[in-house]
């Protein structure tokens, strides 16, 4: 036996829509409109569950402005809470690019609320003279103020996963940096020796790079706490009641624990796209970050004996189909690869911004598309790093020390004795000769004691230089 | 009842395995070192086809060559055919976005494949020794050529879909230009009134553009073919015997009926991402074309009222929750953030064909999941572009007529007559006083008669302009 | 006569050097290596300027710390201040995109600065023995605090400039808010006419989004403060004595008036270029708006009888070639193009700054040419858009007005009285007859009064919606 | 005593303009309206020319049509081939960002050219009743058509240069393949020692892929030769009489000896930018490859001693300030950079072509801007890397060797002697203990006798490997 099925109609004719689904015609037109990704804004629970915090603070204001009858504000209120809670999520079907700046996402979610709502109050789903999707449950909104209210204190949302997770990899470079103390290695700019150092210095390096993106991210999240509720159609408020505005947001700002603020300028609000712009432009910033730390993690570590071999990174799995006993760094690989993603998204995310017209951005939806995956993969590249590479890497002492003893660039401590040139022509013969730089000085041109050569070439000189003059 | 399950190891370990899976160790170390997207690779049917194709190839030249025993060939053969087949997708289960340039999914199919082949040769899953995943099914081969050799392949195969897809809205544009034919309208610069001419003129020249699209797109799908078959671990070809990769390529070609080729440099063609930049600079083009069309339609069709209102777009679903009767321009703003996407998807691909290093481009996994999400995303959104949209736009003829006969630009018919300058004073006492240019022409200034004016404005010569002198 | 010459050398060999020349026999060779752009980098004179602020502060505390004779330091004083003076930009030919991390950029400044520095106490050009560029002048510095201190004074004063152009930019949207207040028009989501505004709050929003970068761009700027002058070569400090580090940027603040602070990890701030990536990507967010605000500016404009019109922009130039009268929106236009160079050099920013290795970015001169141009450019548009294009724009009253009278999208104000489905059905009948609203409301349907009409529909509540119910 | 001035005027006033000047007041106009980037269009030779190529080809085509004066034809030819021959580039003064898509170009082509007419007539300057920028110099014409056609011309020369550089390079790495032929080295994979190979089989690969870019851009260079002159304004060819197209198009192939050829839809062609952003994207694809050839050279240089250190570059400058004997890199890091720069104008290219609207893509300028600096800089790059780089690059044979021999990755020449997992153990075991592969497998496990590893690991079976099995 076939499911039931109700009729919904609109101003474009009538569809038929099985009993067992809360959204409505709208939505199901939006189905059939958007096929692009095949991925619904289900997938996204925060968003929905933002959906929720947005339409029960609008509830709550138009019932208390006297515009909202008692009863159906409860209705809402309580359709609300399920979404908040998590459930349903599998009623928002509209793909996750979509035309109509969002219009079909917030009438999927007045429609699944509407009938939420509906049974709530003993009614049948679809008897929308009870309570109705456009004249009830978005009262004194619009898909320009709702939607992007929603979708804003999504991205907040994910912000906080994702700080948590950069700032758990910042520790783990941190500690790493400590662990890492006092392990002398070659310092090199250019891909070339320059001057020792120590592994700790530049792991603790890494974690001050990350440590200060965390900030960026932080001030990023505070802009977009901004919603323009209220606004309803373009910003001149239209059709909202004198109030709403302030005291929907309050209510969205006690429901949601989201510090959001009402813009001061609900025209510009309205269509502008800056906070999203920037906070994406932080990510990006974040994403150069990442590769480049993962660009010298796979660096250090190559070899194991043609290559650099200072570090070496957990064995996660065996790295090759034909070459036995290979391994390679595939989770910096993998946060590479991901971070190119994010760079890429944030050009997505330009053009469209730049793309707005006049009242309103109608490229918001692949805005939302771009932030919330690239917030997602950085938020599992981070633990992923963190948890499958960083924690456990190991250093190889004596060969970072070797390298660094045997190395030219260490007659760079030379030079406020010796001065550039007569330094430049030790480290010219050096190379030329293959000699070491203790051999040339020491003892070919007996240029200092061996004494001296000790305190200027101790480790603990080495790693903290002292300005030793003549 | 629990499933029952098997050991297995690779030179790091154990792992427990459901005899549910017909992939293995390696796999299920890729599973859990690689959670970015939570997309598998068996998310792209066409990319599982294709390693049925290599790894089919593969055994068969091994067999033809001696190396691989003939029973074992046919077990692989088998069990590549079922993946052929479509089949088995779901035991794809690596994430999209992975490190070590494929290896897993290369293991992931050389495990996969070497279950089903047990199976068919009456072996339980996992007893390697009479069919193991690196010596038997990945024989001669190493990921770095057979990774992207099938992903070549599926790469092409994905271009098919989407040539046809464009070619098919090409077409209806084509058709919307021969049923707008005789309808003048205004033509504009810089978004200024230009001069005259038809709306069929218009729609056809969107026809001629992506027309020239299709051609590109053919250009480099070509470049696509070459593959490196028998290159091995990085193109000197270590490990293939003689002859083998001729052999396999000839095999690969018979087997997919994909007209591959054999690079002639195999050093350079495992390492080169050129046909991938190449493709994607294409789709990107491709990409800027559709949303200047989309961003052509939306103003085209702008107003009703207060727009430009020359032609209207089939109404697809309410354009607005608070706005009643307003009908917005879905399909196009879809398609224009598709467009977007498929921009930011070619800086992802920039970036990681730029990282590639030395002998090989471990950077490749994210090329492909860009590569296949833009073919896909592009392949849907020509198709709805031309159901939903192009096929049912209609003109507003006396609109489009009136605009440009009370416009100021058809002056410009009158330059070889009157010349630029006086043509400009002409142009300038309309548009400061309102009047038409008929107006000040025949009526006040009396530069021409009548008559010449209706030579020179008819509708057949503002279509057709003739040079017409004094 | 010939002008006379001098021999110098370094550690490749010897270069002959007109006498005219303070640059050496470093500064000539970069001059021979990197020949791209064909643009010195004395055309950018802050930087220059900052150099000299930067060797004179290191002078200074080298000689506090007793490593600089007094009269040396006195001598490299005197020679930066006539570079602080803007004289001598003509001596730095380095080309802007070179290799080597800056060294050329920093040796030219040592060689300049020697040089002048030789006049001054006596000597001849090439003395070195008496003033010596890496001895003396670079005394404990080495190109790697040197340069990207003095780049990032630098930027940090063309932020300056460009922050004053935006806020003149600004104030001219603002004050053409106000001067635009009543005027009544058609607000616009999606192209498609939806409630009325007024003209002012569309400028007044342009304020507002323009006076959020403002602030954005001061942040950013701030980041750029932090310098590196101490680190040496990678941030050890080799070969500086004790206290220089503070020492130094004390005086680099005092001498430069920029509020510049020593770097907490100067291991992390000698590679690090999150402040400049944060910056630009700051700089794309202001090019996207804009970019955006230009867009509309050429929409409003667009006509003048087959577009919006409802503004007119000044008429700077003759339109057309060919089409007399025709006038362009030339300012917007040369604006929106100067966005697309500073987001393609964000691009640029975006890949160098990921290339960075290990202890060093070596890419930071093509990021040092890329930020100084979209600094310059950006600046130089906002004065243009603001002179040139702003404060001379004009409205169309009348028109705007009947758009809105005439428009469908009035029906909005009728949906707290009659409800979504029935404005819906009086939209849908207009749009299909052509009529206008209030002849199917008040006339046709007697939906309401004339005066309630009159009420609802006065230009004040038009402008200033109040919630009407009925 | 002053200068003498005239006086010009055009249809929005008049301005006094020096004698010395052949531009006239729109010119003029131009030179005031955009000042973005300070460098005139006459730095760009090639566009001049071209201007002057396609001026002389509508005026040759005008008179024998009998609508151009054979005296006034005879004039204008003779002042375009004062451009062709490279004359009066400082004449050209308007800013390579412009508004107006590139009216200011043709017109200030239009006034030089009418100018240096009218002097050849005999008359003075600005007596355009003689000879007039619009009605003669122009006719026939829009800058529509003009400015694009010359923009490709000169494209097209360009692009012959950049080829030319190419191909030079690409020789050069090709005789470094040849030269470097016998020397054996590590292959790298994921920066990990992978299998044997040769240097020269290395530096062979990179003449292969820039082979293909060789070719690409050939192909793109074609898509360049398709011009719309007889389009005028917008497509229709308004004002230009019949056969005028083809015969200025046969004339311009004449005069510049480039194989230009008519559109075939002239109402596409004087919008489309394809063929723009096609070779911008194959500029961006070679940028890629360059990028990744650089950074090869400089991983396979690094060091001296703590690096790679297979090959040594050819040292071109002192490498640092603080550091005695540092050599640097530098021609591949400021090719790198160049590289990154092509790749940021492709963005911009990008931006450009999607913002065209309608009838016309007013962005052009900024496409031109970014296309000739993009060919310009990267002809120079490729010139410089090949003459200070690739040709002095040296081998450092027996350290090459030794990593070879040493390596763990020898051990996959025994797979298929010994199976994947019997040679992952002896892998394993070499990392662990630091054994070399001999030892264990001839000496300690007895794997193989010492005269089947003596023809396995032959330097010639290294270099060429044979299957060997059992």
């Amino acid at each position: 036996m076939m499911t039931s099925s109700r009729i919904e109609h609109d101003f474009l004719g009538e569809k038929e829509i099985s009993n067992d689904c809360y959204y409505g015609v709208q939505t199901l037109r939006a189905k059939e409109n958007f096929d692009i990704t095949g991925i619904p804004i289900g997938s996204e629970p925060l968003f929905i569950k933002a959906f929720g915090f947005v339409k029960k603070a609008a509830a709550l204001a138009n019932r208390d402005l006297g515009i909202l009858d008692a009863k159906k504000a409860e209705a809402i209120a309580y359709a609300c809470d399920r979404l908040i809670a998590g459930e349903f999520t599998d009623q928002f079907i509209s793909d996750l690019i979509q035309g109509g700046a969002g219009t079909s996402c917030n009438m999927n979610a007045n429609e699944v609320i509407a009938n939420l709502g509906l049974e709530y109050l003993g009614h049948q789903k679809g008897e929308y003279k009870y309570l109705h999707p456009n004249n009830d449950v978005n009262l004194s909104q619009s898909t320009n103020d709702a939607y992007p209210s929603a979708f804003r204190i999504a991205v907040y949302l994910k912000i906080g996963a994702f700080s948590h997770a950069l700032e758990d990899l910042q520790g783990a470079f941190f500690n790493k940096g400590k662990e890492f103390d006092g392990i002398l290695k070659m310092g090199r700019t250019q891909l070339q020796d320059a001057v020792p150092m120590t592994l700790g210095q530049e792991f603790n390096a890494f974690a001050t790079t990350l440590g200060e993106d965390v900030l960026r991210i932080r001030e990023a999240s505070q802009l977009i706490t901004e919603v323009n509720m209220g606004a309803t159609a373009i910003g001149t408020g239209v059709n909202a009641p004198e109030g709403y505005a302030q005291l929907c947001v309050k209510y969205l700002a006690e429901i949601s624990q989201v510090p959001v603020t009402l813009a001061a300028d609900l025209i510009e609000a309205t269509y502008d796209t800056g906070a999203l712009v920037q906070l994406s432009g932080t990510l990006k910033r974040n994403a150069i970050k990442l590769s480049k730390i993962c660009n010298d993690l796979r660096l250090l570590s190559s070899g194991p004996r043609c290559g650099l071999n200072e570090i070496n990174l957990p064995a996660m799995q065996p790295g090759s189909s034909i070459m036995p006993g290979k391994v390679n760094p595939v989770i910096p690989e993998v946060v590479n690869q991901t971070c190119f993603y994010v760079i890429g998204a944030d050009l997505t995310i330009t053009m469209a911004a730049e793309a707005g017209q006049l009242q309103l951005n109608v490229m918001e939806p692949v805005i939302g598309m771009a932030l919330f995956t690239s917030l997602q993969y950085l938020t599992k590249a981070c633990g992923t790093l963190k948890d499958k590479c960083i924690v456990g890497i190991t250093a190889n002492v004596e060969h970072s020390k070797n390298l660094v003893m045997q190395s030219i660039g260490i007659v760079t401590q030379l030079n406020p004795i010796l001065g550039y040139e007569e330094s430049a022509s030790i480290a010219k013969e050096a190379l030329k000769t293959g000699k070491s730089i203790h051999e040339i000085v020491v003892i070919e041109r007996k240029l200092i004691t061996q004494a001296k050569w000790d305190e200027i070439y101790s480790i603990e000189n080495l790693i903290h230089p002292k300005f030793i003059s003549k």
